[in-house]
């Protein structure tokens, strides 16, 4: 078994697809952890709006959760909905391609792309910093923490996705399972206590109020409370990862999800009014999380505090996962549409596509190592493209109800019902993506806004690109052939030994003139010549036995290659013949050995290769590569 | 002009090697940084040691830093004569293997490779740690500062050992020139003062006496102090740098970095005792290094003050460029000899050997990334390497002497003298390296006692690859050749296009028996087929044609490719035909777009490529490439 199998599995065949997709159990750590996870940071942000009101803030929490819970059954039945009417893959893109044309889909697929890409980061370094709180000695740690778990998640999804759903269901039930019960038990003992319980551990003290409540300031914290919503539209992309029957895994995964973040953001907004806990200044040393100073007030210090503790910090780090399941399949569905390189439509050794993922652990480590992991920096970048999405996806949605409420049939009530549920979704994510964009912009967010326009031009070039070659190579002609005869085949040597014997074989047999090229002075200036003795060696180990079994003696060409490049003096020889030979093609016939095994690529270097793209890369219509492995331990 | 010209300059031919050779200006910046950057932690880290000894401690200065200088004399002597004995490349590695035998040059050459890494990750991160004090807010940024400083010392020597040197001469000098005049100015306060002279900013008061000196002590002050000296083997390890005559500039450049060196290390103890200035804790708030006391206790807390610190940052951080400028002429000594990859030994586009280099760049960056840019963890490791290499060359070159001595000739008192240098010197470095290895050893200094060995195991490896090889390519017979005729040719095709067409119009010219393979299945388990209307196009678009011009003709052959790659369906195909036609070579005719422009490489991504080289390195010795270009625009 090789390296790549052990950390990357077995290959596995087309007809294995069937088995490796998911099912619900699978689907929720595998699409719900980013979700799950907002539930941290959301109610944090929104809080923290809320600090310059001091204890009358707490007044104001059930105005801003209400609107969010609202939104998020808003979203919970646009996205039911959503997942029913495209159950193959009722992501943005599609929705917005099949309603709202190109261009919004467009406009989908990027803003998912590059909130895929920031929930990656973001999601990684909000893990890796909280868990440098909790152990201050790995602080200086940040970056190669974040970048090693970002490595751990690449290769769990190169594996595929099943195996990373399985990978990840112990540290999301259990993340489920603590919080869950810190809740109820939170719950219980403020209503047994008629509101008022006593914390174990006292949440921080809120400071004197600094201003008092506006319109604004309200729409702000809801604007940074809708943060927690992120992640939910992850299992309509995520559809085809499904196996049959689609639909019910699909629903049963969407209501697992929404249902535990709904009871998550309305039990923190209920315990955080009866415990009365606020945000603290994560600058400032002594900060504690709001989840870490609820779970401290319900049950205290003790070891379930650090099993929550830890399942929470799990669930943030792997959050990125939830990315990794759907941006190779939107970076497909983009591909196959030709926005997108070839390369991210084709199936990898484990049936997932490899090169979606691994262009999302590029780009998100690039992210983390420009920002140095600090999950602060990136936070305000971050959002828009899920609410453009929710908007764009819900807009695309009004229209298929309007499409279905015009033609003939008997559901129109349910039509109808449908297409208000999506006009109140994109009206509300609509809006809530104005506030989001007005209150973050100066902070980082034209950074995103920037960036989206220029990823949608580059799609459409590459489309463009594909469109001209599809143009240009397209054939509806028959065959034509020009009686050329066989190529001028050229002999690249380096030296006289078995590998030129056996190339000046093959080229005998290929064509009648056949000339070997040898290049001096390859290694730099200082190694001294061969040359002589090669011409000499020539004329009675090559000519001679040559015209003795009857073929046309090879003739021996000797060329300086003053910039120690290969291919700079074989190309201007080939062009010299070309002028001195009208229509021949010629063929360039490297020797080279075989690399059987990995370390002969590094014992060998890449000569033989970088000569051959060179020459493919530069060369004229008209010539030709011709590469002849020579096998260590091969008979003459 | 393209980046990669901007980046790293225009490519350079073999004959302005001359031109790019450096003199004793640039020398000093090329090889003495290190040396001179020492100056820095040599002394901190003795008095560090002497910290228990309380305000004692100052008695005990001269004692240690006595026999450092004096060790340091002998190393110049030393080197002096290395140099003029080896003109060309006097390196412990040249010096061992012309003495001592192939087992102690290959030390030596492990021995200098590791504490090239080494330096390069200490002087950066030492930069980096030094800046970070001076500038707390690029805390967090320790790791990306140290990897962006490693990349641009990695393209300034891109571009050349010239260009670094005059890149790095400004920061050099003025570090020259700041600590001269600092030393200076301080010693004619003391000699004024009567040897206690009144300190503009008080240097930090030494702690009470926590110990007695003891010899281990004092021998342990000794051996770490001995880092100051690492990095004087660069100018003879250099030589080849030179421009002629080659001796005289190394004379000079070794005696500039040797003098300088001498003058700040005998200057900042004797300023140490005077001023009561004595090392300080790292971990704790507050630290202020050796150099910074000395500095603001002299000329107190100015703008002198913050250039001569500002030039300190910069000779540290650029320090690791001395090891930029040997490391890859060692390599290349030794590749050279087939104890590393032969690619080492390559001339690059600007005329250095550019495998070394980034060699060099990645392990060391990798060395930042797993101890995350703290130099104190990376320090044990460090100076093993420059003292084995010491004694080694020293050694070397008792028997060179003794060989010498051996001789007849004019010589022998001269021959004498040299010959106890060397022994006293050898006999030196040797103690101070088994001081350091017992003191070091449990805090790193096994690491690097642990991996020299596995690297020469390594390095004897490579060489006996190439030995094999060697031997069995050797070819001293005439040609040999096989009326086998031309090769059946198999046309690996996609879709029906103009590369098709294109392909098979080469193919027929050079063989009469050609089969075109179309593989099915390619993308993935859902793309349907085309194979059945490929079928029938071919009967009227290829077959009838080839038929009309008079070539036997093609056949179609379709293939279901299960595991998505084009390799094994392909190769299993040709060993069939193989072994129906007995001794027929068989040739594979890829035919591609060509990739004139990078984008090219990612928009069709790599599966010609990976074709080829899959086929290359599976295939048995009857198998062989052939890669036509089609390129966009062409004319059929």
């Amino acid at each position: 078994m090789s390296l790549v199998e052990v950390l990357f599995g077995r290959k596995l065949a087309n007809r294995e697809f069937g088995r490796r997709q998911i099912g619900a159990f699978e689907g929720v750590p595998a699409m719900g952890l980013d979700g799950l996870g907002s539930s941290a940071y959301g109610p944090e942000a929104a809080l923290t709006i809320l600090v310059p009101l001091g204890s009358a803030s707490f007044a104001f929490i059930g105005w801003i959760m209400g609107p969010i819970l609202a939104l998020l059954m808003i979203l919970f039945l646009s996205y039911w909905q959503t997942v029913r009417a495209y159950p193959n893959n009722g992501g943005a893109y599609i929705v917005a391609k099949e309603n709202l044309g190109a261009n919004a889909s467009l406009l989908a697929a990027t803003a998912l792309m590059v909130d895929y890409i920031l929930s990656v980061a973001v999601g990684i370094s909000a893990g890796v910093g909280a868990l440098v709180s909790a152990v201050p000695i790995l602080h200086s740690y940040i970056l190669p923490l974040c970048l090693g778990i970002l490595a751990l998640i690449t290769v769990a999804n190169l594996r595929g996705t099943l195996d990373a759903g399985r990978l990840f269901a112990l540290p999301t039930y259990l993340f489920v399972a603590s919080f869950v019960a810190i809740l109820a038990i939170g719950i219980v003992k403020s209503v047994m206590a008629g509101g008022h319980p006593h914390p174990v551990i006292a949440p921080t003290q809120m400071p004197k109020a600094t201003e008092t409540a506006s319109l604004w300031l309200l729409l702000r914290a809801f604007a940074s409370g809708c943060t927690a919503m992120t992640g939910v539209e992850a299992v309509s992309n995520g559809m085809s990862a499904f196996r049959e029957p689609r639909v019910a895994h699909g629903h049963r995964t969407l209501s697992a999800i929404v249902g535990i973040l709904g009871v998550l953001l309305a039990g923190i907004a209920y315990l955080a009014v009866t415990y009365k806990i606020g945000a603290m200044d994560q600058t400032q040393a002594g900060y504690r999380s709001v989840l870490s100073q609820l779970a401290g007030a319900v049950i205290g210090n003790g070891v379930f505090y650090y099993v929550a503790i830890g399942s929470l910090l799990c669930i943030l780090a792997l959050s990125a996962n939830t990315s990794f399941v759907d941006f190779p399949r939107l970076c497909r569905m983009v591909a196959q549409d030709g926005f997108l390189p070839k390369p991210f439509a084709i199936a990898g050794r484990r049936l997932v596509f490899s090169v979606g993922i691994i262009y999302l652990a590029a780009t998100s480590g690039l992210l983390l190592l420009v920002f140095a992991g600090i999950t602060d920096r990136l936070i305000p970048l971050f959002a828009i493209g899920a609410f453009t999405t929710f908007t764009i996806s819900q807009t695309g949605m009004i229209v298929h109800w309007r499409r279905a409420l015009g033609q003939a049939g008997g559901k129109t009530a349910a039509n109808r019902s449908h297409f208000w549920i999506n006009a109140i979704g994109a009206t509300t994510t609509g809006l809530a993506l104005v506030v989001i964009v007005i209150a973050k912009f100066a902070e980082g967010a034209w950074i995103t806004i920037l960036v989206i326009p220029c990823v949608i031009v580059l799609l459409k070039l590459i489309r463009s690109y594909y469109d001209e070659l599809e143009s240009q190579v397209r054939d509806s002609k028959p065959l034509e052939l020009h009686g050329s005869g066989p190529p001028i085949v050229l002999v690249a040597t380096e030296n006289w030994n078995k590998l030129t014997d056996k190339a000046l074989g093959l080229a005998l047999n290929l064509s009648p003139d056949v000339i070997a090229v040898h290049l001096s002075h390859l290694s730099g200036p200082e190694v001294e010549e061969r040359g002589r003795d090669l011409r000499a060696q020539w004329h009675t180990d090559v000519e001679n036995p040559a015209k003795d079994a009857g073929y046309a003696p090879p003739r021996l060409v000797i060329l300086p290659a003053q910039h120690r490049n290969i291919h700079e003096p074989i190309l201007k020889y080939a062009r010299e013949l070309r002028a001195k030979f009208g229509d021949r093609s010629i063929a360039v016939l490297i020797p080279e050995v075989a690399k059987q095994h990995w370390y002969q690529s590094i014992l060998h270097g890449f000569r033989a290769y970088r000569l051959r793209s060179a020459l493919l890369r530069d060369a004229d219509p008209w010539l030709t590569v011709i590469e002849l492995p020579w096998h260590m331990g091969e008979r003459r």
